[in-house]
Order: C-alpha cells, then sequence, then structure tokens
C-alpha cells in the first residue's frame, strides 16, 4: 500500500494517525470521492515534503499513515460504525486522527467518536454548502444532512444532561449553497459566515484553546482551482485564503481531530485538483507540529 | 422530462412500459451507471426510429416511457422495494416492463415481483461475470450477487412448495470473470455458456414457450465496443453476435420482461457505449413487437 | 422536455419566458455551444432554487420555459429570422424574453424584435471581444460582427428618422480582445471599457430608466473560472464581480430582454462553465424581481 | 501549412492532388469534422510512409498536398461552390482530386464538377447511414441528404437529354442506418448492400473500367475502430474488410475522384480514429499507383 | 507501494519475479508508458485472480512483485544498465524474471542479461512495429531500434565463437508497420509474420524445448481493443487470438524471461487497455505454472 | 510547417527569432512539454495579432518564426548542444532568439550561448519551483536542476575570471515549492521572492540597463489559471500579474533572449492554457517593440 509521502512512522509512537475513508454511497450527483484517498497517497509523490510557508518538513513529523478502511458498498450504517469504531480507537491511543473523505457523511462517524472523547467539541466547517437539510430524498443520512445530524448528536447530549442553555458550537464558514430553510436554521443554531472567512476573527475567541473538530469540504474553494468537486459552486474561496484561516484555526485552538472531503478524482480532468490536495494535506499536517 | 425516441404511446393502452432505475449505490470500482437511463433518453434523438435489421420501426410500436423512479441515495433495501414495487405495478397492469440500470443489483428487485406473477419464470442472463458471489465485501446485496440472489428466490420458492426436483432455470451467457466457487455453483446450478453464446441453441428448446425474465449486461460486449462500464472484461461478444442472440431468445420464449444495466456514461469518454445502449434498446423494444 | 429549475409556470401568466436557440453556424473555432441549452436545462437541477446573495427562490419566480427553438443546420438567415420572430411573439405578449445560446450571433435576431418594440433601447453588452468586426472571411453575418450589426440596426433605425445626432446606445464591458480597427470604431461609436467593470458606474445614469438589451457573453469571465467556451481570453472578469455588475445594470435600468451565450459543454470537460452558467441563470432571473 | 506525409510534390507535374475541405455546417448532432484535415496532416508523422500491405512507399508517389480552401462560416452555399470550384481546377489540369472532409455535404459540391467532366462517372459510396434524405429540418443541403442530392444531379443531367432508361450509377455498402423511406428509395434508385461489402464482388463487372466517384464516410467502420465520429452506428466493418473493399474498386474501376469524410478529432479521445485515417488515406493514394 | 493482485509470495522462494521498468525516454511519439506498472498494478483489484480460460489461480501461484525500479531521467545508457543488472540478479537467483515497461527499449538491457546466462535463448516478439531501425534521428537506442539492437548482440555473440552459419533466432508476429528496409532485413535475418499469428505454428518445432525471452508489445492488438498506446496501428490481433498465441508459445518451448511493453495510461481514456493488460498479465503469469 | 501568428518575416532582416526546443527528456512526472512550441502555433490562429493592453500588433512586428529544432529523444547532452548551438548562432547574427519549451531544461542550453556573447548577463527566473537541486535521482542534468546549473556556468565564469566578489545574477520570482535546502541555498546566492512579484520593484534598479536572460516556467502562474503543466502549486500568480511584471523587466533591463517553458498540452483537458501561452507569447514578443 502507498503511504502519503513521509508519512510512514510507527503507529505505537505516531502523533498523528492518517486514514482513509472513500465512502461515497450518498453522494447524490456524480459519484467518485471513493478512489481520493488512494489518489491523494500516489500523487503526493508529485510534491515536495518541505513547506516554504511554514518552513518545517513533513519528514520532522511523527505521523502514521494506516491506510483505508475496507468498506462495504451499500450499507451506509455499517460505514459510518467503521469509521466511528476506527476514530474510537485512535482516539484511545491518544492520538490525533486525521481522516480523507469519500463524500463528507463520513464526518458524522467520525464526530460521534470525537464527541464521547471531548464533550466540549466545536465543529469548524469550511464548506460551499450549509449541510443542514433535515433528509434528503426520504434519507436522513447524506452528505447534504451530515452538519444537521452532527448538530443532532450534539443536541441529544444536551437532552441527555437536561442542559437548557443554547450555546453555539458549529462555526460554517465560505457558504454560499442551500435551501433557504437550512440558512434560516443556521441562524438560530450555528454561526455561519457567507462566501468567505470575514467572520473568521470574531469567532477566535470563542474557540480559543476549545477541542475543535475541523471538517474541510475542499468545495469551499473556487471551482476555478478545485474543479474536481461533484458539485462546484462559482464564487468561492482561494487556496491562500484557505490556508491563512486553517492556520488561524490551528493558532487559536486545539484541533482533537481533522478531516479532508469531496475531492472527486474521476472528474479531475487535469488533476490540479488533487495536487492541491495533497498540498493542502500537507500544510494541515504541519499545522500540527512537528 | 425527455422519453426515449418515440416511446410517448399513454400509459393505459401501451403494451410495453419502459423506466429507468439509476442505482448504482453497490457499485464497487467505478460508479456512474446512475446517469444511464437519462442518457439513453437524450441521446437516442441520434439514431433512427427504423430498424433496418428488423425492418420495424419504433414509430409503429405501442410504448410508454414513464420516466425514472426517484431513488435515494444510501439505502439500497429502500431502492430494491421500489425497483419491485414499481414492477409489480407494471406487471398488474398486464404491460411487459422494461427496466433500464443503473447498476444490476436492480435485476433482483424487479426479479421478485416477475417471481411472483409467473412461478415458472426462467432467466437469460447475457453478462461478463457470473455475478454468482455469496456476498462482498460482508454484503449479501451487490451487483456481484445479484443472480445468486435471484437463484435463493427461485429456492425459496421451490423450498415452499415442498419440491425436490433441481430443475435448472437460470441460463448464463458470455460469462468470462468470476470466483473460482462461482464457476463451480453454476457447474451444479445453472446452465454457464463460457465467452460467448455457443451453447444458446440447445437451451432454446428448454425455455421453449416458457415465460422469461432478460437481463443484459451490457458488458457481455467487448470493451472495444462497450468501453463505458465499469469493469471492463477484455474477450467479449461483439455487437451483431448479441443481436442475433436476442433475436433468438424472443423467437423461442415468451419474455415477460427485460432490463439492460451496467452502461456508466461517466466513462464513456467518446460516446459510443452510450450509442450502441440506445440502438441495442430500439432492436429490443422492437423485437417484442409493433 | 426538461425544464430549468422551477422554471414550470403556464406561459399564459408568466412574466418571464426562457427559451433555447443553439445555434452555432458561425462559429469560427470549436463549435459545441449548440448543446448548451439543453445542458443547462438538466445541470439545473445540481443548484439550488435558492439564491444567499439575493435571498430570494425561483419557486417564487414566475417563469416558463418553453424550450428550445428548432433551429435548421446550414441556413443562417433563416435561424435569425426564427430568433426574431419568436422574441417578438414574446413581446407581443407582454413578457421579457430570456434567450439561451447558442453562439453570440443569436443576440442580432433578438435584438431586431426588440429594436421594433422598444425603439430607444440600448445594449448592455459584457464580453471580452468586441464583436465589431465588419465581416469574418467575407460573411456579414458572424459571432464575431455581431455588436456591429446591431449597430448597423440602429443606424439605419437613425436613418429612417433622419436624426443626425450621433448617440451613443451600445455599452461594452470586460472587453480585451479584437483587431486594432473594432478598437477604433468602439471609440468613436460605442461606449467600450477595457477588462472589467471598472467604468460601469459612469454609464448608469445614462442607462437609468432606459430599456436595455442585456447580452452576456459568458467568456467575459476568466477562462480558470468558465473554461468551456470556444475562445478563452485570459484576464476576465470573476464571477462575483459578473453578479455584481449584473445587479447594478438591473437596479438602474429597464431590462426588457436579456440573453446568456457561448457556453460550449464539449469542451467544459469537468463541467465547472455549465455549474456556473446554470447559478448565473438563476442570478440573473432572480433579478427580474419574484 | 503542414503537408500530410511526403505528399510535396510540385502541383504542376503531381499527379494526384490532395485538398481539405473542413466544412461542418449542416452536422446535426457533434460539430467537429472541421478539424479532421489539419489533425490528419499532423498526425501523419506518426506513421510510417510505406505499406507493407501493398509493398509501395508514399516517398515513391507523385502527389501534391495543397492545403485547406480557406471556407466560410455559416454560409452554406458559397462552400459548395468554392469545393465544386476548386475541384473543376483540379480537373481541368488533368488531375485526379482526393478531399479531405469535413462533413460529407461537401462531397455534393465535388461531384458536380466530376459529373460535368465524366458525365458517366458512377459513385460508389462506403458509409453507415444511405444519406438519402430529402430534407433535414427544411434544409435540402445536409450531410444526410447529400447522396440523395447527387441523385438529383444525375438525375437531372438525364432529363437533360431526354433519357428515360434508368440506370443504376450509385452503389452503396456497410449501410446500416436511415429512415425506412430512404431504403425503399434505394431499393429503387441505388444498389444499396446493407452492414458490410458482401456485395461487391457483384457491382465490379458493371462499374469495370467506369469512372468512380469514390466517397468514404468512415463511419462505415465499426465504432470500436472508429469512434471519432459524430454519430457511431454498432454493427460496423473492420478496417481489413475496409482496405480489402478499396482495392477492390481501384482494381476494377477508374476511379477519378476520391473523398474521406466525418472523422471528428473533437470526439476521438485516445487518438486511435485520427491514426486510422491517416493509415487509410496512405493506403487509398497508394492504391491510385506511384 | 501496491503489488499486482496475488502476487506476494517471498522473495526467496518465489519461482516468478514481477518488476517494473517504467522508462519511456526514447518514446518519440506520445510519452506516458513510465506510468504503465504502477497503474497495472492499482488497477488489478479491479479483476478476479481466478481464470476461466485455464481454470487456474494466482492465489496458487509463486510470484513475488518486487515493485519498480527507480530509474533516472535523461540518461538511456544508465536505465539500459539498471535493467541489465535486475535481470541478471534475479536469473541468478535461478528465477523467471517478468518484466513491465515502460517503452520496448528497456528489452534490451533484459535481454543482455538472459544472453548471458542462455547463450541459445531465442525472441519470440509481438508487436505491430518491426522494431528494427538502424537508429532514430541519430540515435542508436530507441524504442524503434530494439530488436535491431537485440540482433546486433546475438550478432557479436556469434562473431565472438567465431561462427559462421546463420540460424533465425528472432521469430515476430504481428507485424504490420516499419519502413521498407526493415521489413527487408527482416526477410533476411529474421522470421517475420505480418499482421497476426498464422505463421505460428510453423515456428513451434523450432522452439520447441528451446530457451525464449518472450517480448509482447501490446500494440500488436487492434487499437480498438487496445487504444492506450503511443502509436496505434490498425489491423491488429484481438486477444483471444493473443491468449491464444501466447499459450502456444508457452506450451512449446521454455519461456526464461518475459515482458510487456508499451500500454501508455496517459492516452488510456476509458481504461479499456489497462483492464486488457491487467488480465493479459495474469494471463502470462498462470502461464508459467502455479 | 506553421508558423506562430504573423511571424513569417525573413530571417535575414528579422530582429527577433522565434524557434521550438520540444525536449521534455528529464520530466520526472508527466510528460508531453515536447508538443508545446507544435500546439502553441496551430493555436495562435485563435488569437488576434492586435494587443489591447499595449495597443501595438504582431504584423507590425520583425519576427521570424523558424521552426522547431529535430531533437533526437533519450539523449540530454546533445539536445542540449544543439540548442546552444541554434542559441549561439542567432546571436551571431544578432538577433534576439525567443524560445519556446519543452520542459525548462533547455534553458541551460541557450544559457550559455548567451553568456558567452554576454558575459555580463543575469537571469530573470518566474517560476513556481527553484529549479536549485542539485540532482534528481543521480542527474546533475535535469528539470529540477537548471537553475542551480545556471549558477554553476556563472560561477565558472567567475573562477576563470579568478573574481573573488560574490554578485548576485539570478532573481527569481513567485517561487512557492522547493527542498528546504534550494531555499537555503537561494538565501545565499539568489535574489527569491517567494509566492508572487512583491520584491520585483526592488531589482530594477540592479538590473537596469543590463543584458537580461528572461526565463519564465509558465507554472508560476495559479494552476486555476494554467493548467496544463506537469508540477501544479496551486497559490500562483494571475495573468496580469505576469503581464505587469513581464512588462517592469522589458523597461528596466535589456532583454538579449526569452524563453517560456513547461506547457504540457497533453494534460491542458481544455485547452485554457494554450491559449493563454499563445497570448502571453504575443504580448512577450511585442514587449520586444514593433
Amino acid at each position: 500500500m502507498n503511504k502519503f509521502i513521509s508519512c510512514q512512522k510507527p503507529y505505537s509512537t505516531a502523533k498523528i494517525v492518517l486514514f482513509g475513508a472513500g465512502f461515497d454511497g450518498t453522494t447524490s450527483y456524480r459519484p467518485g470521492t471513493r478512489f481520493a484517498p488512494d489518489k491523494i497517497r500516489s500523487e503526493s509523490f508529485g510534491i515536495e515534503t518541505y513547506s516554504p510557508y511554514l518552513d518545517r518538513d513533513l519528514e520532522d513529523s511523527n505521523i502514521c499513515d494506516i491506510g483505508d478502511l475496507e468498506l462495504p458498498f451499500g450499507n451506509t450504517t455499517r460505514v459510518l460504525d467503521m469509521v466511528e469504531s476506527k476514530t474510537a480507537e485512535i482516539l484511545a491511543d491518544n492520538k490525533i486522527p486525521v481522516m480523507l473523505g469519500g463524500e463528507h457523511l463520513i464526518t458524522l462517524g467520525a464526530f460521534k467518536a470525537v464527541l464521547k472523547k471531548y464533550p466540549e467539541v466545536c465543529i469548524v466547517h469550511f464548506d460551499a454548502h450549509t449541510d443542514l437539510r433535515e433528509e434528503y430524498i426520504g434519507e436522513k443520512l447524506s452528505h447534504s444532512t451530515v452538519i444537521k445530524r452532527c448538530h443532532d448528536e450534539i443536541q441529544k447530549q444536551a437532552d441527555n444532561k437536561k442542559k437548557t442553555a443554547k450555546i453555539i458550537r458549529i462555526f460554517q464558514f465560505g457558504i454560499r449553497s442551500g435551501e433557504k430553510y437550512e440558512f434560516e436554521f443556521a441562524k438560530a443554531n450555528t454561526y455561519l459566515c457567507k462566501n468567505d472567512f470575514s467572520g473568521l476573527d470574531k469567532i477566535l475567541p470563542i474557540i480559543k484553546d476549545k477541542p475543535v473538530y475541523f471538517t474541510v469540504d475542499l468545495d469551499v474553494l473556487d471551482p476555478s482551482e478545485f474543479p474536481g468537486t461533484g458539485t462546484p459552486e462559482a464564487g468561492g474561496v482561494r487556496f491562500l485564503e484557505l490556508l491563512n484561516a486553517t492556520q488561524k484555526i490551528f493558532e487559536n485552538s486545539r484541533v482533537v481531530m481533522a478531516d479532508i472531503v469531496e475531492l472527486n478524482p474521476m472528474i479531475d480532468t487535469g488533476g490540479i485538483s488533487t495536487a492541491l490536495a495533497c498540498k493542502y494535506l500537507r500544510e494541515l499536517l504541519l499545522q500540527m507540529g512537528v
């Protein structure tokens, strides 16, 4: 099995654990994100291990790439259980999981494990879409409902504790598509910043030193820079803006897990999306320290 | 909604009913067959309605294209139920259903409805693959297990009737790929003709005047003629051989339902597979009489 | 026939009428815009009906998509006549036509009908190219001469009225390519703003409350955001700039007809241009009010 | 300007004159054949000049490639006039014209010139389609009417001479698509051999030593071997069959002009169609002697 | 590193050793065969390990896939030395090397090692091209000269031994392209069978029990079945013919080394060539026994 | 042979000489830049000769396009010698050479000739990569070592003259990828401006009126605008920034040679990279005066 470039430290002593979850079973338009983890790994040999942005080198990092979960096809619940279980295992070993999708729904499986270990965890969510639908063609488990489902999990937790106070724990950036009722839900229940990261500085004090689940749907980027995704949305952010925003998250909070989702190599005709994903993953891993 | 060329007769009086089931949820390699029904319809305007092979014209046929089932994503069982239900409805109206996939698993939903109405029905199966696996990555419902699942249905029916005699009711042609145990299962339980249609004449007397479910996985064709499919298998049959074999099935049995599956427009780079599928569908529909 | 998402109101009471004119007969380089109207419709199901930019929803709009003109191949004059005739018909019914190209020449047919109904009409023209050639390989009817031909129509009108005063009625933005003599013609006869919309605010008072024919050649966009067009010109505007400029036109004038031209799906390899065109059409339609 | 490999003899003494007519103005489906002549020339450097089939070498031939006609866009009649005029000029110089399309309609322009010089000329037509329509969306000049229009020319000639006897002068091979009435017309007015060249030997005595216009629509080939064409028709002939049939035409008649049409490089994704076209052109030119 | 499916036996006890040599430095037209070994490995998971043709299973074989040589770029001689050295090493361990190209020139490196160990070795060569050029743009080391260079090696060996008798030791099949002088050289110095395997039976007695270097340039196949190669030559053999011919070679001689070259994944747009290469490699490995 | 649009002046009197060096023999990832010169020429007919940016027209320029060097395959040293020799010849004729790659290594050959004629020459280098490696897989001649090799040449010159003072003569802009030691080398030996042209104004006084070798690796551009290159690096400059920086170089120094490298048409799926390269070449040529 290929490994992401330089991520070959032994599991036992690794600080960060990278794994793939190539699931795209609820993708409603053009499927193919299943191929992203494998493609990111093999294309990673086209980039350097050194980041001139951060002046750090992956070769100095302590990362173990454990490969992909062998997920079944056609059974969404079982897939989410496998993702949750693997995440829980890594967390139990006191390591930081970094997950490569696949579609966005996998975040739900991982988030459930994270929420158990870190009950106070917040979600920082970069995406073009709200992902706050209640259901999609009758299904509650969908890439377009995933953040709503995560919200449900937080709500359940609150209900269990009989808490009444409503605290915003989901922070969304770059959003530029969704149904009307999703935006209305967001107004009441999440922090949602339209189009870009303009509101980011405002929330940094809120997440300060808090455990954060950081989930990046790469379609937050402008389709010109990242065409290889199922539902490209014009008017997105640029790579350097994404890098900058990412850095702020890491510098101001405690990221306990991160994921990168929605690269679809089947429609990345020229390969620039995959190349960008490799580079962004390098930067994200380097943000976690060396 | 587009309709397949010339298939615009009213449902009430139609003899044949065409519908799409664009499901690809268990596709294990390159997904995308979900787009086939829509693509076949829109590309059908590039072919003629007249067949010089049969000297018949679709414009003289009595066919209603009712469009696609609106299937959910990520819920295999629900999809199969919807397929079964729609098939049962068409059969109850004494019409012949013709289903466009999608992946091969949809055949299971449809077959269950057909088996109820026609307890003696046989399956004629054109395919590159045996599709006789017992499971795939732990899942019993898969494109690669579909014929085995159909066999299970027939077996259940026999068990219910406490029949002991074993009669071959599944006839497979063009098969050139599978696991060893699948071929062994076939030896005992189906009629399997490797690579081509050389054994077809032998089984014609057996299906003579019997009700037949005719299922065509288009990857039975050689990948040179039909590249647009997820798992191309070199060494397949040619289009004219397929036409000829199809004609023999129709002339020697009573086809009560047919399906055409596994066209994947996402990888049909030049469009020749879709064009072939349109033409084959025209020929298949014309085989049913005008 | 597919309709653009949510544009299914009855013609009789609709305020806006959408139709396609998939003509690309004078395209001098890579043809294929003929497929744009159909592709825009089918891909429109991948976008939301709700605009977070305008906080409006297409589902609340009053739009009828009447489909495509069935245009002949190889007869430019007849095509333009058919476009003119259909436009005149919609205008006569006191509705606002929105036309989907096809190549830019179709604007000429539509403009002739608009000029008859609104003799004072101005043209607002977003494009990478001047389109002011006098002829192209001996032909006066060409995608590269279309704005010059529209100017001829205005001139004829002036001649008929024996008017002598020269008033600028054509306003061009984003222009970054053309022959030298075209730019010189523009200096004397149109308002031409190079590269972007920097001069837009200046002309808003001039078109204030005037009837405007608004024609958008999508190659005004940078090829990075809109690669799917026959003659991509580096150095173009960005999607959000286009949205912003569009809004200003609608807020400051009375758009009596609009068209969107030059999407070529045959070279839109990853699909981002088509997705952008769908989104832009939604925004343009929503600009017309709900 | 590139020239087809080794076809660089001076015009004055050349025996054969190659020219391109990259017109695709009446193409009703996927346009792009306009690029074929240029693409064939530049890709010709990937083949050898020597034919092991014929044991002849293009370098020993006496051929002048005069390049492409500079055709206008959007004016079908003018294009056909230019083709007719150039053909007449070459014929007047007692050379054999070989024309590269472009779509099939260009054959009409060339045939008119040939018919004037060789009043007894027959047409040998290899194609998947009858091309015998009376009109297409109201247009009499179309790629799908071209052979009917050639027949009209022959008929006019007969009418002028007040001839009454009906002699078959059009011989069609490989045909597998068309409207019913086209096949009926063919029964009475042409010799039409369905699907392949099985009837070729029968007509060789008829064209023996007669002047022949030889027109090859490359979609006569199976789409597996020649995917790069606008309307691929499954069930076609193979390359070696085409070579063999071509040889028989040349050995048994006097070819006074030939054309090769309907390669569309825009959809020849992997390039095998263009490579085949280059090789076939080499063989056709070598058939004309060295 | 990925391994070809099921080829994971330890080197020490393996009978067959698979390795990749992804060199394409002398490719004169479309480069990209460098990616073939890696692509074949990763795509091999799409095929079955069981061959219904031979009723054997790769899982029962004794094969070690040692991965790819890490070859430099831009230094042809060094590449060939590395290939020769690795081949010699495997042969010294009394194993059968199977090499995946890369372009055809790599055969020269391997052959030199084989010739040292098996001085009587013959070459069986399946290809569309003679590969007998003396040089290419001034270079003696080229994919188009490789068989001539192998012949030179055999000649040198003969010269060293002061042998005078000329024995044919190179057997070429499927050849349909080359310069005139190459075919003339072949007449005197090799056994060359044009176009197909029709002459194969004739040479089987000659290679009976002899050590054979078996080199397969996959462009021997028809481009319709194998489009993914740099210089496709129409009129090739079919997959089942290739399988059959391969079987005859193995049954009638002693293959001491084999290679498969010239798959170019960069132009294998739909993936059927890579899928075929995987399948053919499986069959070739299974021919070597289990 | 095609020529770049309007560059058809006779060599004898031309001021600027354009030639192609389609070499990609050391490309370590996706090869194909060999096709760039030919593709740029044929696509140049899609752009205008007039620049609205500069208000100059290529038709008024004095440029001779002498076509491509016929380079061998697989012999890096010989290629570089041929490039050096041709450059020297043009310089000896007192003309300004403009070279089209091909990969970046060709700059070394040309630079050696320039350094001989202009011993004081500086290098202005626009690129995403440092190109300062000492070697690549054991090879000192590589696209990734080219600027280091140029530096070696300058060093050798200094050594010959027994100069001790260290003067920066290499100025790098847009750099955003490289190994750590490359950036460290740059700190001591070149002027390196990360990511963009922000440091450009600072060095203009240094190169004031000096002879400059201007080398543009087009991957300096953002991959969204220029996807057609082997190793796309997110976070690049935009076209208008490149134009602007180019203008500053020409206005403030004396460019004695320029090259444009690393366009790879094989992966420029939609053609926007080639179109941009054509336009940029026009602007660069026009910068040299008319």
